[in-house]
């Protein structure tokens, strides 16, 4: 059996592994990105590729990296979260790597792990939404990942949904990621706690005492409680999620939505609301088969298993 | 040279012509839509080809349908502007007529058009808006147009700009097509005649006397004079659209917009401002190439064009 390694480099930690043929993991790493030094980053993702290779033998080595990556897949152009922009990366990790390594946008590598190995197995036409921090995305139209004319499709994140609104971290006002995402779950929260802290006792509890400590991980914790207060910012960020995915399907009309991201992991609290808005808004709805919109199944591992098995199809060994 | 005909299949009316190898019309019809009954449309639609066919030896028939055409492309599962539910038409259509027939959506025709012998020659990655009445799209990736999983893929024009916006036909809210499509321009330009008649004079002068007779040829023409009150009615909606086709490249990166339908005659009064929107608005625009936005070049025989085209490539003869 054949081993390839997968990289995911995100703006907080790098992950690799050793990934068989079968989309298993033999081993794993994680370390934190230096993500604000283009020259330290790429060491990083160096430094875990030789020491997986020092204890397997593997073939080639994926990287999925979170930036717009190039058409010609060897340079990241623009990375909201790290520091590189028209990074050559794939020829400066290459230069510290004894194997054959190939790049992929880091939603992509998830998305293209979900087609072969978890939610999305027999659906041909997929979009990914991996709700985190931000909102990444990647389309699988036919069975093939959809780069674009100059590699960077799949960044729904970016699309506007609200004319003149919230300011986001690519310079735009109103997208998609500034309602649907992680981050504005939090802001939910923290600013309903701050309007109406009685309201908010448990939100505010689980947070250390203070709005600004509530996270996610509380969010969760609360709505799962069943507190009408976290269960209402699942409710409206849902809302938006859902919203996003009929937009999406009136341009795409895929088969199947994956929603991965740590704020999936919520499950039904979240992906619930998502549908219901999904429903509504899908245009001709009454006229047309309906998406289904799945919960990832490979978790954060997903975007390693991904850049392994996107490497070991471009070098089958 | 061999021979097909092309019928493009609207909510006001069925042009159909025969077409030659290269995308030239020999000869072309025009009927009014009898869009309130199914059967009379489809008789429609066999008279037109029975009578092309009484003149010309075509050797296939291609319809291009405004509506929603499902994945086997046999029937018509929803259309905005004509009575078509969950309508078989190409086999009703085939009852009548003595030669194969293939359907297709009508912006996807008109965007295989395009590709082929219009403004998109040489691109492979390319997404058509038609600005119309409405508005409609399609998109081609890599040489070839996409369906979606269910074949309804391609319907920006009901896509969410606006949260809690507009009215729109397919019973939504907010939708691109009620601010940049054609209604919409026309809509701002009777509500500024009906807020300021003093500015909008010569705009009501062009709509025979009431701000209600304002129509599209007439702010098009006032533009065309300078007149401030038109040039800021296509600057509003021209904005509208290239922020849509900014969230499109976000979504889709292609390498070329080509924007068709009634309102793009207007041309540069409609795409300056676009391409301005578009520039402003795309996603890591400062780190990235920008689409091309070209007017269409086919008119709106481009629909007709295209599907005779698809036909021909369907049934090669």
């Amino acid at each position: 059996m054949t081993l390839t390694i997968g990289v995911d480099v995100g703006g907080t930690k790098v992950a690799a592994g050793v990934v068989d043929e079968r989309g298993k993991i033999i081993e794993s790493l994680r370390r934190r990105t230096p993500a604000a030094s283009p020259a330290q980053t790429e060491q990083a993702i160096a430094d875990v590729v030789s020491e997986l290779l020092s204890r397997h033998q593997a073939t080639a080595a994926g990287i999925g990296a979170a930036g717009f990556v190039s058409h010609t897949r060897d340079s990241v152009e623009f990375a909201p979260n790290l520091a590189w922009r028209r990074e050559p990366l794939l020829a400066k990790v290459r230069q510290h790597v004894s194997i054959p390594v190939i790049m992929e946008n880091d939603a992509n590598a998830s998305a293209w792990a979900e087609l072969r190995y978890g939610a999305a197995r027999g659906h041909d036409d997929v979009v990914l939404i991996t709700v985190g921090t931000g909102i990444g995305g990647a389309i699988i139209i036919g069975g093939v990942l959809q780069r674009g004319r100059w590699g960077m499709a799949g960044e729904p994140g970016h699309y506007r949904v609200v004319p003149d609104g919230r300011l986001c971290g690519c310079g735009n006002r109103g997208c998609w990621e500034q309602y649907a995402s992680g981050n504005a779950l939090v802001a939910e929260a923290r600013e309903f706690a701050c309007r109406t802290a009685s309201g908010a006792a448990r939100l505010i509890q689980l947070g250390g005492g203070t709005p600004e400590g509530i996270g996610g991980p509380a969010i969760t914790q609360a709505a799962r409680e069943g507190d009408p207060g976290a269960l209402r910012c699942f409710a409206t960020v849902g809302l938006w999620l859902g919203q996003g995915l009929a937009d999406l399907a009136a341009i795409l009309d895929p088969g199947c939505f994956v929603i991965g991201g740590g704020v999936s992991e919520a499950g039904d609290l979240l992906l619930g609301p998502a549908r219901e808005a999904f429903s509504h808004a899908l245009v001709g709805g009454r006229y047309r088969p309906h998406a289904e919109i799945r919960r990832a199944e490979l978790g954060p591992e997903a975007g390693l298993v991904g850049a392994a098995d996107l490497a070991r199809l471009a070098y089958p060994g």
